[in-house]
């Protein structure tokens, strides 16, 4: 079954031609992750901010295997009952890959409980990007580490639940580390945050960083759909014993 | 230093005369446990939703070190703003054990960012409570398992993120098992969720269940209040080296 | 690429006339687990204790995926030499799964660090296994759990490192729990314990225990094999500033 | 009762005049690790490698709460016999603090059940440890980083299981990353792996490192000593009902 993907954008910054981003990512920084999925063969489509339901409607939420979502200087412009309908299909099955600034959103906060609070810095710096679990799918058919010559820095303490399992860490050349791919399981669903991706970067154009997404979208394509019981369960399995009154 | 603990209840199905747990805890369920940590030399206090701020003042809160929440049929009276205000201080460090039916409560939902749903049978069956991690300090004292003749079922699945450390598996009369000892870290907090305590059965006054608790809050007590840095760096702790401008 | 599998099998009460084994599982309790896994599709091959080298060459080896293992009477006649060999497969990136018994193999504790000791009873009981993890590709297509009529009795504490994700926990008629199905990542590969299988019932014929086999061969079939470096790297990636020699 | 602690040492690069160890460390690198635990009311005591037994007899062993290991030149001279008792007395509750080379020793490898490989290289190179779990008792009373101006590189990929807790993230500056301080729970005991400290730097003569280590015994000390039962349960909590025959 194919897997369908709804690459969720923000769309701000690439339309002020005074950004960077205008020139780098001309039709939206989605245009570039929506292309590099629908070549793998995957059912992939863009949806933003600024469309009614933010994209993000009943019909195009149940079709959606995998979401993933950048954002940045617009998350207080997501409203709360987009967030509540994409944690309800997260916790349902769904996957979400946040990107870079989107530790700020309003969902992943959400998903994790914390302030997914960092320190950050601009400066054009490199970033080496390192695996340190090897057998992971998320790092499929990566080298060592991935170099990105020039990117904003993202520096510990981040603010999240440890990682259920860490697959990539950053090195920065200001000298700061940063846990850079982590993965967390939270229902039914799986959810990956991956650093990369400053708007006037040309990050989301570099193939391994779409290899990563590639990878990540289909570790977190869900594999079963069985409803969840939330039941007063009336009858037992095993016959329960007579017990004395309470007296205590 | 001596720990401080505030013991939060929510205190109403003990009011109601026709309740057993008006029997079995006819001043509150929160006084046999104030009363077991007091002896074991903690300040302990008790706070609860009726009260003003439902007992959790910013000074109180900010005298607090470990915070533990009972509550049932109320989940919803407890405002907004004191959730809030326990996530933000847990993140900060202040312990926070939630017990039994605490599982509902908004602040655990929101530190967990799942629903927490459960199932649950009333059929005064017996819960045996096995040790699965013998070396935890949340087990300290204690033999293989803890049995309550009379308990509350509650059954996987349990919607919660894995715990960061599983110390306690129920074992049930009716045939379920449930996770009933979780520990988890958020920010520079330190949760702990305890299964067991239905207000209509004796629970709390049975001394291995006190000293789990008891345990628990000494696990919980925060080590540090180094303040988190949410800052944008401008200067770098090593040399940035200068790059050629972006040219894609 | 089709999954190559190597279900490893000690073979031996099989071939005891008197042992129950013999009646229900005539030619190894292997050969309904490589004949489910050859009609799904993969290629599996069995191999066992009293062949040369227990049937795992280095050339078996070198074109296995995923190795399973069933021992339980002679784990201290599979050579060390043999044990050496698999353990760096798995740390190349073979998956193990390991079965009932395999608790106590050398292979297992090998891996684990841990001696893998339990408590067990042969009494005809029930065993229910419950998915905890619902998301988790190894419960794929189950329900809520698994209902084994008649099964030895393994109970806590298991002697195991926490393991990486928890996905079954088993209610025991007789009154235990048991941390049944338990993944790892050890070097590039991924290990599966799982529970259920006394040689004495049929349980290697129930349709629900030979899907989470063939289940957790999936998951534990190598993503990518780069090879791990071990190297003194003389050169640095950047520039490492000359710096005044220690004066203590 | 006061916690007491063996200092395990190979010391033998400190008796090489040619050495900067043996100006650095002249009486072992053991020396300052035992003082600074004994000035903070530990009980103390030195073990080395040419000692009867290295060190470390039955009696020691037994008395010791928690252990730590620095080894490097001379791990292939451990017994295999002193090897097998320090596991099974860490299976029993003791803590074991594994520094820097250490990481190659036969204790780590057994008690992981990997290689403990990793890239280094010696170039007087600074090292920036950053605390990544900020609530953690390891990281009581430290700042947001521990700076080293010149210590050996160690670089992923780490061949390590993940870490149960990971509280360390090294920043190198000629471009790697390493997990630095992880935590693992083994039977009822605790390990902690701390990178730095190359016998030709003066790191343990840092007071920070040093803080480090006092924390990490502090952490690994065993809470309880329960005896792990290992036994053929004859006789079940519950009752079992009787079954048909098996009619397979």
């Amino acid at each position: 079954m194919t897997i369908r993907v709804t690459v969720w954008n923000e769309f701000r910054h690439e339309k002020d031609t005074k950004h960077p981003a205008s020139t780098l990512y001309p039709n939206g920084l989605h245009v570039p992750i929506v292309s590099y999925l629908q070549a793998k063969g995957l059912e992939a489509y863009a949806a933003t901010l600024d469309e009614p339901e933010h994209g993000l409607t009943d019909a195009v939420l149940a079709n959606t295997d995998v979401l993933t979502w950048w954002g940045h200087m617009a998350h207080g412009e997501v409203s709360d009952k987009t967030v509540d309908k994409v944690q309800a299909r997260v916790l349902e099955g769904m996957g979400l890959i946040v990107l870079h600034s989107g530790h700020h959103s309003k969902i992943f906060r959400r998903m994790l409980g914390t302030t997914a609070n960092l320190k950050w810095r601009e400066a054009d710096e490199r970033e080496r990007i390192w695996v340190v679990e090897r057998g992971h799918p998320i790092a499929e058919g990566l080298g060592e580490y991935i170099t990105l010559d020039k990117e904003e820095m993202y520096g510990e303490v981040f603010d999240i639940p440890a990682p259920d399992e860490l697959v990539f860490v950053s090195w920065f050349e200001g000298g700061e580390v940063f846990r850079s791919g982590c993965c967390w399981n939270r229902g039914r669903g799986r959810m990956f945050y991956f650093r990369p991706g400053h708007e006037s970067f040309p990050t989301y154009h570099n193939p391994e960083i779409l290899q990563v997404i590639y990878n990540a979208v289909r570790w977190a394509t869900p594999h079963s759909f069985a409803p969840t019981p939330v039941v007063n369960v009336k009858q037992s399995l095993e016959q329960i014993s007579p017990k004395e009154p309470v007296a205590d």
